[in-house]
């Protein structure tokens, strides 16, 4: 299990690996938070185009999709032991008791991220909507699970 | 200059270019503080790495140095009309009023960005001091000029 490394708290920086650097559990909240600001607005941009809610535009669907095939993996690494408080943050004690079954569903989010990238870069709006339902799925399994409802 | 085209309040949603999906200036907003919390983070780790406050590694530097080179073109798009006030932004006036000047500072730590992107992918801690420094002026005098102080 990843452990949560306090640069700034523990006074230690120039011990503590690259990898690490949060000051705070506030600050790796915010962090994770902001990315999944940015997940929402592209995949939610893909699927407003794939709903027909907007006009289908290739070159923005492609952008999207190929943004959040990079940004996907950001937010996990951010999810750090005592980082379960803090912030206005709603994750569940149960990502990290059921830490496996969480670092699972983040691969399975990467895994239909991909397959979305590769369908956007194809322009086809048929294999990007068909790709759209597994991140959309996988989005909601996660949020269902560790996600405190508002 | 881009024109602000809120989907939702407009009711038009399908008559609107894919580009436009923000919902309202707060979402505007939020949207492109995530982004700048994002490129905070990544170039805060670059620059410590490149002060010497952590220890350098070189693929966390490049990795960093490209993603900032994939994002900064996010947060400008979000600078569109009637996004000066709302939630609680710090953008001052003058963005609007002298959205040219402003649009050249974009283009600059666009610019600064891919040399930085260019230098981590070398490998090279003293290429990443040298582009780290450009990137750091870019930011702070966009902030100088545009961001009310805390």
């Amino acid at each position: 299990m990843t452990r949560l490394l306090f640069a700034a708290a523990l006074g230690l920086a120039t011990a503590l690996p690259a990898a690490a650097q949060f000051r705070n559990a506030e600050h790796a909240i915010k962090y994770r938070q902001s990315v999944m600001q940015l997940q929402a607005f592209h995949f939610g941009r893909i699927s407003a185009m794939a709903s027909g809610r907007i006009p289908f535009d290739a070159k923005v669907a492609a952008d999207d999709a190929a943004l959040l095939d990079t940004i996907d993996k950001l937010p996990f690494v951010a999810f750090l032991d005592g980082t379960d408080k803090g912030g206005n943050t709603r994750a569940k004690a149960e990502i990290w008791s059921e830490r496996a079954k969480f670092d699972a569903a983040a691969v399975k989010l990467q895994d239909e991220a991909g397959k979305l990238n590769a369908a956007a870069k194809t322009g086809s709006l048929d294999a990007i909507k068909a790709a759209a339902g597994g991140v959309g799925q996988a989005c909601k399994a996660c949020h269902d699970n560790y996600q405190q409802p508002q």
